[in-house]
């Protein structure tokens, strides 16, 4: 039957619309989490921030110190970064399972564009303070994330 | 062959045992990560332990104030959701890996209910701080995925 | 067509050589994370360092008391976990959609290959605090995601 298992990806989950959305919002979500680890980077080179001895040795230039607790826009930068460790890992394993446990293609645009315009937003909301829109947008992923978790509890229940 | 690529899900996926054990078993545990969130919210609420100087302002009431160190019960809610995030996006990964690499429907049941289960207790057990119950959750966690694993490299090694 | 569903893995995905790759790599980099976590356990046990009543009374011994800050020895073991979760769940979603998309199996093997080595080489380099190694293998790593990530872009856009 799979005369040539080479091209699954090709001719079997690229034909699928609901994976292609998938696939395509998790790359997106990917290159969001690179921006916000090289924005944590560059709050840490900016503020001469270091944790580690090693990194002010290395990287802070003439008299830089490791200090013990992070600087206040680090802290910022890694609190943004674990509310998306929060959540985008959840959309990839549980869009994932909601793909491939038969979301129609209008469903599977829904919830993943919703989900990932929301997260774009929210590191927007975070990385200027703005409330209560980041709240807003944290409970959209949220509900997006929800509406996926109960598809797949009715399909697999 | 795949005459219709918009029921990949139903006709493939979940006529499948081990991957709607899997989908169902991660769908859980999403929901499982889901109510953590909420309830570091409201612990954040509850005790008016903010960190981010926005949201006790539009969050806090009258008088809060932002401070620089999470308040105890904040920083317990967090290590809970921190545990997490070290144990269930492995099972979303490894659990896959395992069950589309040819999983028996038995043995799927058996590695991914007893990982669910022991991730559910162990939220369990941390929020009341029972010990030696959490350590002995997070054991039985541990050695699920590493069964699984040990699955994996035996299969594709 | 799918006469035999409960052979799903062996039969299709297993004879992929793109996905054996990126479920051999998932299982490895599993490894690599359950190892961290039990090195930040042991540096706890080591330095008798505690953040949780339960725990210093529970397996601190005579005299422990739980801290309210990490001691460093652990505080270093959880930032190697931090910065693994920042990385190696973007690779198990990312890979994923990569081999699933139509990676070529000479694709899969450099992608995969180089994160997983970066990533293990990350370790060490934290572990004994190597700088400018410890940067390098972190670029590296990112490098294979963000390759994988536009893989997926074109494909699928």
């Amino acid at each position: 039957m799979n005369a040539n298992p080479g091209t699954l990806g090709i001719d079997y989950f690229i034909a699928h619309p609901s994976f292609r959305t998938y696939a395509l919002c998790a790359a997106i979500l990917g290159l969001k989490m690179l921006w916000s680890a090289l924005y944590t980077a560059r709050m840490r080179g900016k503020h001469r921030g270091f944790i580690n001895a090693e990194d002010a040795t290395v990287f802070g230039g003439a008299g830089a110190r490791a200090g013990t607790d992070e600087v206040p826009a680090v802290a910022h930068a890694l609190r943004i970064q674990r509310n998306d460790l929060e959540n985008i890992p959840l959309f990839f394993a549980i869009g994932l399972a909601y793909v491939l446990t038969g979301a129609s293609p209008l469903g599977a645009v829904a919830y993943c564009w919703t989900f990932t315009i929301a997260r774009i937003l929210h590191t927007v909301a975070y990385t200027w303070n703005l409330q209560p829109w980041r709240a807003i947008f944290w409970g959209i992923g949220i509900l997006a994330l929800l509406g996926m978790i109960v598809h797949v509890l009715i399909v697999t229940l």
